[in-house]
């Protein structure tokens, strides 16, 4: 039992309203404390939510691997192996902070922002033989990512803790068999700790990881940062960042071509302001970009309807480079003869390729940059006027409206948050560490490798967002800091408490126990809804007379008194 | 139960020899892997361990404290503050790895060596009212000290598990209570870990973290790092870094005093050198340091028996202060006329200050550095050569043979190791964080603190050096990473030692099956010794043709064969 007078972190009346929903919840209620941008302390109730959700994840993890302690100082070296010491953007290092220190010892090192660096090495220093595999390891361990501005409270922190576990294989087909081990355990993971009936699996991008899509596990609500994208037919669901799309048809079929023609249109750029000055459809404006690749070798221009985005991860893979950015301002001039913002795709050089997304298709009488400084050319009509592709591309940003290119229905779409996400790395990381092993013939085979991760601190956030309504936190059991806030109204009952406490601790339940003096009865049950503890048991002269003591669901709200007796008998 | 054939981290035959006895033990057993200078991953058996003193630890603080979890990554700010960013040797900093990342987040970051910079303010921001105190807040985090060269494997760490407390009080006497309170817990937590019969508390320096002195807890064992001293009488033991000594006289007294005299020897500087060479022993020479202290505006001479070295601890203290270093050459040759190397008291500047270590006290016809190029002068005495000063003082590095100066007896000395520290901090960090308490008259007060702290690896690393022998480990139950190591010999015992190992697992153990095929017994043996749990049972058709399965324990070496009945009613 946790005395709420002894308790350090309490709940702070009237505190400011921090970036986030869940940050300012859990400060209010004093679960953790802000230290600066994207770092926080866990007060003991906080600590205690992580810990629960920590042992859920350790014990689904047990079933299938062997937990390890990896460190956070790592050799630059392993970084420089995979490329990753100079082109992780969030990556941090050490080095001794004043003179004396860098005198005891010069050396720099990578901070561990991830762990495929040490993993890899690690296991290749134990296991070689193909009787060693498959096999996995997981470790709890602290993250460090050097974020640009951490705005989204628990969600996405400098420092965090991060299950990571890692796996090994003798082939493809393996990895994906774990894979699909690894889903389930998952899908455990958030079932238990309460988020089962709102998180769902989605596609998503490999990221710095890998260079095949990964999948995320997401909790749908209505403050998430992703966008999801969901199939009706089949039910697959994608992120926005990867969603394969079709437009709408913007349709034009029945009219007539009509005469290509330049408008002058000074200084008119964005493409909505344009279809304003222009009298035509946003449908019908075509944004260009254009792009230098492959360190400057390549000019590359895309074409989309005005009403769409580009989607540089889904354009990265049309075009089969990384390596790209928007073409600079001198090459733009260059290439199109006119200043930034009156692209087109008529007349420009040999050299330029081009790529059209499907959007473009079916259009006529439609608008493009003029290639010329403040002029807009109108209706352009492919076959006349430009070339109709031998193909259309996808590289679209998804929106509401598109259909699924699949099944051809219509996307349904979700707000949501990630709390797990799984990689199949192949044999990226175990290339890069040669890291092979021996098969039975004796020959050296390449070694396929898988990584997940849960962030903890973010589940926490995403729970305490989730879980929430006007008057505070809502805990599910299975991740609450207590089970019981048990409530005193006056030092009287003091001993009765204290035994009804050891009572209902034999029930194996933990109990806080508000035992403030000089707190109002009001105050206390404003903290209990606050710190939303799933129980309230209040013990009190008037509660005594109606025979017992109260007990109120946090999550329903529902009161009633009961018998001690009907109490310890697991009446809750 | 574990599959030793799952196991990830199994034993390295023919590993080499590491820096210490404890890394290589626990290397070849396949506990850690050693990453590269004072770092280590934890493999699942290191882990298990490292988590069973974890969870000793907790039981014991959680009766006294509670819980949080505060950054690594700490505001540069904080350490400022406390003047600790430029100062701590051992302090590294965090920074954007990469230009992408310092584009990000330009920030440095001290990166936590300890959490006074951190605790300080976190507990200002919660506790200020005389109701609140005391109280006291623990956590397990990684610390990161820049060690210049880490070498006693487990036991000095670039990066470690920490558990670091810190309490906080009204009054120096609150404090003091509290921190007895400690004492008790740590000795507990020893006890528990199996180190209770050869842990003893020593008086220590307050270092980089307190003014007074610290406490330490230091396990007895032939290859401490430490030295302590104890008092026979009080019992109170010293680590040597504070023992007060007094030399065992040097007797002249029935001598007469010689006359003066300098001697050429040239190039002649150590005392064991000069001894042979004026032929005259050791302990009739004289050590004379100069030192230059507070930013040069004092230069000091220190003068000690030549068989005495100098504790700079101890002399700080004398002198007042803890910004003093050896005297430039330069400094050396102006003061002195001389060559470093021949420096003595005679004939000094009047602006240096002289002291002098009691081991100096009743000599006749002692030797001193002639403050002359080569020269050393012999014969010297007080009164008549050199003026007898008010006091005496004690800098001197206690070594065998010393006396306490408090009960007269002559010191017993240990080698030892630290296992865990407490300090009284006293004001120092509140007051540079202005941290004050609100009395009951409404006034401000100093918060008194205290800080507690023990190294997990260390710890473990001291539990595998004490507790092993020329076959392995040999762990204390309490931290054993298995109860039971249990190994087959054939496949066909398999069904028969599953159905057994569940049995032993209902008595609340924890089992490590040796399952491997192609694997012979004798190898499984020795790895069972070299892994060191504690119990180890055989099943295999020659001990099932003897009535039972065979039981050995670790410690004892002690073999018999039991009956499964016999064991599964706990008979082991």
């Amino acid at each position: 039992m946790q005395r709420y007078s002894k308790l350090f972190g309490k709940t702070i009346k009237n505190s400011k309203e921090y970036n986030s929903h869940n940050a300012t919840l859990l400060i209010r209620a004093g679960f953790v404390k802000h230290e600066m941008a994207g770092v926080y302390s866990l007060l003991p109730l906080g600590l205690k939510v992580l810990k629960k959700i920590e042992n859920i994840i350790r014990e689904e993890m047990d079933k299938v691997a062997n937990e390890v302690f990896m460190p956070v100082l790592q050799p630059v070296e392993n970084w420089n192996q995979t490329n990753r010491f100079d082109s992780f953007d969030v990556l941090f290092k050490a080095i001794g902070a004043n003179e004396n220190s860098r005198k005891l010892n010069s050396q720099e090192y990578a901070i561990g922002a991830s762990a495929e660096e040490m993993v890899t090495p690690l296991a290749k220093s134990q296991n070689q033989s193909y009787k060693d595999f498959p096999f996995s390891i997981y470790q709890f361990q602290n993250k460090f990512r050097n974020e640009a501005r951490p705005k989204s409270g628990l969600l996405r922190g400098r420092e965090f803790i991060m299950k990571d576990s890692y796996s090994f294989h003798t082939s493809h087909k393996d990895m994906l068999e774990y894979y699909e081990v690894m889903k389930k355990v998952y899908t455990r993971i958030f079932e238990r700790a309460g988020l089962g009936d709102i998180t769902v699996e989605a596609i998503a991008s490999g990221g710095a990881f890998s260079d095949e899509n990964s999948h995320e596990y997401q909790t749908i609500t209505d403050v998430g940062e992703d966008t999801l994208f969901k199939d009706p037919k089949s039910g697959v669901i994608y992120n926005q960042e990867v969603t394969p799309s079709k437009a709408p048809l913007f349709d034009t079929s029945k009219e007539q071509e009509k005469d290509i023609q330049e408008v002058e249109g000074k200084g008119i750029i964005g493409v909505e302001e344009l279809a304003k000055f222009l009298k035509i459809e946003v449908e019908r404006t075509t944004k260009t970009l254009l792009f230098e690749a492959d360190s400057g070798k390549r000019v590359i221009a895309a074409a989309l309807r005005g009403d769409y985005d580009i989607n540089t991860e889904k354009f990265g893979k049309v075009i089969g480079s990384t390596d790209f950015q928007l073409a600079s301002e001198k090459t733009v001039e260059k290439i199109t003869g006119a200043k930034v913002g009156y692209a087109g795709l008529l007349n420009l050089p040999k050299e330029v390729e081009v790529y059209m997304d499907d959007s473009m298709q079916e259009r006529k009488n439609f608008e493009m940059g003029a290639n010329k400084t403040d002029y807009h050319t109108i209706n352009v009509n492919f076959g006349r006027d430009l070339k109709l592709p031998d193909q259309f591309y996808d590289f679209k940003l998804a929106k509401k409206g598109d259909i699924c290119p699949e099944s051809g229905e219509k996307y349904e779409i979700m707000s949501a948050v990630e709390v797990g996400n799984i990689f199949p790395l192949n044999t990226k990381y175990s290339d890069a560490f040669d890291y092979k092993f021996i098969d039975k013939s004796g020959k050296l085979q390449p070694v396929y490798m898988g990584c997940y991760g849960i962030g903890l601190q973010r589940t926490m956030g995403v729970i305490a967002e989730v879980f929430s309504d006007e008057k505070g936190l809502c805990w599910p059991d299975t991740v609450a800091p207590f089970d019981v806030h048990f409530i005193t109204l006056d030092k009287d009952h003091d001993k009765q408490a204290q035994d009804l406490i050891k009572q209902i601790e034999g029930l194996g339940k933990q109990v806080l126990w508000d035992d403030r003096e000089n707190t109002s009865a009001g105050e206390k049950f404003v903290d209990a809804d606050l710190i939303g503890i799933p129980v309230r048991l209040i013990l009190s002269d008037k509660r005594t007379k109606q025979g017992g003591v109260e007990i109120t669901h946090r999550k329903t709200k529902e009161s009633k008194v009961v018998s001690v007796d009907e109490l310890v008998q697991g009446g809750f």
